[in-house]
This record gives structure tokens, sequence and C-alpha cells, in this order.
């Protein structure tokens, strides 16, 4: 089916747009009335992760109520672990817990290669039952996280601000750690190739966790799987957004994927010059700027715009929006992109 | 009392010593057996802070056990908010918890600036006991939290990985949070100047949070106030840490003070360059390559001295020692440190 607005797709390629493609991190969520109804039916946000239609009914929200010009499949990066035999749970206002973790070389045998048509059909469904019922408005966005962010979960088996029981893993058994982020890897492509064959327009890569390691165990252990991923997806473009990967921007610039993901932290002409040239950049308003007044939030709005410069850039937070932000002030930035940024051409 | 080992004094002043000093921090605290009979003998990790011989027999327990070229004072930075009216609880594997926040002009009309003397005595008798039993073995760091990472605790009443309601305060109502945080800087002026008074060799100003600001409020919000504390301790060398503020390194090397403390995230050399030439650098270690065996252990340590170089250089970790290192790993660090450094002459 053809897209009536293809913007981002186009950016994403690095051809020149008549203004500024602008999506959300995290758009679908907790932001929206409307999603918090869908999501009070159900009984709990995995329930809502594995219901196909209530999932793609979510993912649609945001692109009715706040015009941005791509949704996002609404999904967890957690349903990969799970789907190679660690399950987890959802613990409301604490995060995701797994029951059970990787400790040994006997964990590890327990779990396999995900096989995303069997394991991961819901997610899959929703995309199918997204791209019909968006019928080309805008891309559908799929995604998952990175391997060395999901490693993160299933050695701690929750959040943490350190992991450092997922870092001493690197430390102390290397090999059993690129076993495991190998196999993770292999999920993560197969469950992209998947989504891709099933509508989604384009790919994100999540690695949230990216900020906690020194510069040279992340090209080891992060950046080197990820690039796997990148040299494989081949059919839409790809975007890797690192947060707090400030060290490896020079890295990431020789990734095979078409965008870079920038969080509110990095300098943005620095982080030009680092990434070269060639790459599309994303972001990175701070998600707090959204606090704002409805004139601060254009100002702050135009400023990051100014910044990018009106090519190679789809605008974005600089990492996901806070859930208790307004959505009359999200709708104020969506509306600044697109009037200022056709204005800057 | 003349000092026996004053070498981080000497180093911290920029001279060339004959071999590079060596403290960790958090060398105080959980990871040593003797620390946690003491800690379990007490009520609660409060109780010890505000128990002065018992706060510096904790003190002085890694100088024996170690061989750590410093003592810092055992305490919490959160002292502050409490003598300025704001009492906390600490909460047995959740962290600092403060049943009342500031969110308004009227919350912080109840607040005062801390009388060092009075509200914070125990801190500086527990000063005067560690100088008395230390006996000039070697100098006494004193510290307190940055004003930034100080408001993010008395805003938003725990820890947090955003500190989304602290840095919304930023954009909602900026003069109310340079009111907060000049009041927490006025503080803890007067109590770092008490600690000096006490017998305090040195201090260091810890910026847990530098890391969640974007660069321009990082300037304005945080590294202006402690600008103003470096601008008024004039008496010992001052070490300023902020976790995460890599995009604020060319900043920081225009402070009024001594060293400057790295993270592990931070490449050496880079942050050299940006920090330029004048200043002492601490750190940087990952915490996790103490998880190593001893030969990984001797081998990082000796490629970080490597990097620094021999002068204008405290060894560290890039960040406190994690809770369940082994202390004969430790050693293995402070010895390598020892051992290579004056071999690096």
């Amino acid at each position: 089916m053809e897209l009536k607005n293809d913007l981002i797709i186009r950016a994403a390629k690095g051809e020149q747009t008549e203004r500024t493609p602008v999506w959300l991190m995290r758009q679908a969520g907790r932001i929206l009335p409307e999603y918090r109804a869908v999501r009070a039916s159900l009984s709990g946000f995995i329930e809502l992760v594995k219901t196909p239609d209530r999932a793609a009914e979510v993912t649609i929200q945001p692109v009715d109520i706040l015009g941005v010009d791509a949704a996002i499949i609404f999904s967890d990066i957690l349903v990969i672990p799970e789907a190679m035999g660690l399950p987890y749970e959802m613990v409301e206002k604490k995060g995701p817990l797994f029951p059970e973790t990787v400790d040994s070389a006997s964990d590890l045998k327990k779990l396999k290669v995900a096989d995303a048509s069997s394991d991961l059909g819901y997610v899959l469904d929703a995309i199918k039952v997204t791209k019909r019922e968006l019928d080309g408005r805008v891309p559908l966005i799929g995604f998952a996280g990175a391997p060395w962010t999901i490693f993160c979960y299933m050695i701690e088996g929750h959040g943490s601000k350190t992991f450092s029981k997922a870092r001493k893993m690197l430390y102390n058994e290397p090999v059993l750690a690129d076993q495991l982020l190998q196999m993770i890897t292999d999920s993560t492509i197969a469950y992209l190739k998947a989504q891709v064959a099933a509508g989604a327009d384009i790919i994100q890569i999540f690695d949230s966790w990216a900020g906690i390691l020194p510069a040279n165990l992340y090209e080891r252990f992060s950046l080197k799987y990820i690039s796997q991923i990148c040299d494989v997806i081949e059919e839409v473009p790809v975007t890797v957004f690192a947060k707090g990967a400030y060290f490896a921007r020079r890295a990431m610039g020789q990734l095979n994927c078409q965008t870079i993901g920038l969080d509110w932290n990095m300098g943005i002409r620095e982080s030009r010059g680092l990434i070269g040239p060639e790459k599309v950049l994303q972001g990175n308003l701070d998600p707090c700027a959204l606090y704002g007044s409805e004139r601060e939030i254009q100002i702050a709005t135009q400023t990051m715009l100014d910044s990018f410069g009106p090519y190679k850039h789809i605008a974005n937070l600089g990492h996901g929006v806070y859930p208790d932000v307004d959505p009359e002030k999200v709708k104020v930035f969506v509306k600044t992109v697109k009037e200022y940024s056709a204005a800057q051409r």
C-alpha cells in the first residue's frame, strides 16, 4: 500500500524533504487519556502487548491525536528474552522483573534462539492490524532492544542504576557473555526481519543502557552486535538510539544504518562532527522542555531545529516523553516542528 | 599536626610526587566486613552517620585494611537538606526517602540556611575524632553534594532514573529553583568551611546527578553554584566530581578548583584535552574491573596509569566501589597503583 505521508522514510534515506518529520519516543502510552482507558480495560501491560487489536489501537492513537509523522508499534523490548525462554512480569510502579536470570552456562543451555513466527506472532499480528488500520496514513516503525540492553535485564533480572551484575559478567565470563549476546542478536535479527515482512516501514534499535559501559567494552560487547543487526536489515531504513553512548558517536557514524538518535545531553553540532555528514540524526529536545509554557516550547523547538539544520534530521525528544506531560504541550512541539521547519527551507 | 603521608595533598597542588596517590570512593562502607560489623551494632545508617566515634572508626578502617593514601569522612550528602529543615530516612535496599519535599515557594519558606556548628556538629565532631585517631597517617577528605544533586533529592524526595520532577522545576519555576539552589549553596559553603576548620585536609564535591541535564541547563543551574563554592574554599585543595557531565568538561577546566574527577565512561586523553593541562585529574577505573582476576586488575590499572601519565593524577575508580567487591581485589588495585606508578617515574 502506498504511503500518503512518507516524509520520515524519505528523510531517513537522506532525501531533501519539504519539512522535517516528527514523532516522539513513547508517544503511544501513558501521556494519552485514550491510552489509559484501553490499558485500564485489560489486566496489565503485558496483556496489552499480547493483544494485537488493542496494541494496534494504542499504536494509532498518537497519529490521530498528536499529528505525528509515524506510528511506532506498541510493544516492549523484553518480548525477546521471553521468546528465548526467560519470561518476565511487569510490576506496577516498579518495572520489569524476571523471576529467573542467567547466571551460568547451564542457565544459557535452557534458552533458545527465538522463532519469530511462533514465539512473537502476537507482535507480527499487531503490526499487520496496525498497517491495515493506518491505511497508509503514516509509516510504521518497528523496534527491538539492542542486544547489550536485553542482556542487562536477562542477567540482572530487573532495572538497576549500575547493572553491575551484568557488567561483572563481561569481566568474569566474557565467553559466556558473548554466547548469550550472540543468541540475543540472532533472535533480534529474526524478529526484526519478521517485523519488516509483516509491514514495518522503518526499524529502530534501542540501546537504553549504552551509557553504563566504558568505551572499549561498549565497542566490544554492544556495537559489535548492533553492527551485525544493521548489516542484515537491508529492506528498510534503520535507526540506532544508544542513550548515553556519547563516547561511541564516532564509531556509530560507521554503522551500516541510516539514522543515529541523539539523547538530550548530546550537543547537536558536536555530534554531527563526530558522526560525520552522511547519517541522518534524530532527536533531541530535553523531554522536560515540554513542561514549559507554550512559548518556551516553541523557542526551545526552534532552537533545536536551527541547530540540526533543515535536512538529514528527524525531530524527536532526546528520550521517551514523560508520562505526566500534557498532550497539549506535545501538540505544540509537533506543530512547531511542522511549521518552523517548512519555513526553514 | 604534620602529615606523615601527604602525597594526595602534594599531587592535588600539582607537585611532582614520588608515586601516584590512591583512594577509592565508598572505600569506607559495605565492602569491608569490619564496616558491616559496626553497622550491624547500630540501628541504621543514619545513626552511624550521627555517632562521631563510630563514624570515625569506619572512616579509618580502609586506611588500616586497604592501605589507601587518604581517608574520607564517613557521612552522607543528604545531611545538608536535613540541616536546612528537610529530614530524610534511609530505607533498607531502597535508598533515601524524604517524607516532605519542596514543591512551592511556601515550602521554601519553611527552610533555612544550615548553621554548620549547631546543625551539623556531629559531622564536625566525627572529623575531629578521625583526625586525632589518624594521627597524621594520611590526609582526611571532607565532602558535600553539589547543590544541583541536593536539589534533586529535595524536590523529588527519593532516587530516580530521570529526576524529571526536579528538572521540571528548572523549566517551570526557574526563580524558585535558583532561590533553593542558592540556599543549598550557602549551607554547603558554611558546612565545608566548618569541615576545613575541624581538620579536613582536602574537599570533594559530588555532583552525582550531573549527567541528567542538557549542557546549557547544567552550566546555568549546577556549575554556577559549584563555582561559588570553589571560589570561597581557599584553605585546602578542592576536587569536583560531576558524574556523567561529559558535556561540561571544558567548562569544568575553568573552575577555581585543583582536581576534576572523571567517571569510568570518560576517555582519559580526551578529558585531558577538554579540561586543559592545569588541573589534576582523579579516577577512573571501571568499578567492575575489580570483579576481574588479579592479573586482569593489574593490567587494567596499569593501562589506566599509562593513560593518565605519572603526574597530575590521583588514582581512584570512576565511581564508588561496588558493595560486593572482594576487599582483596581492592588491595590488588591499591598495590598496583603504588608499585607501577613509582616505576613510571
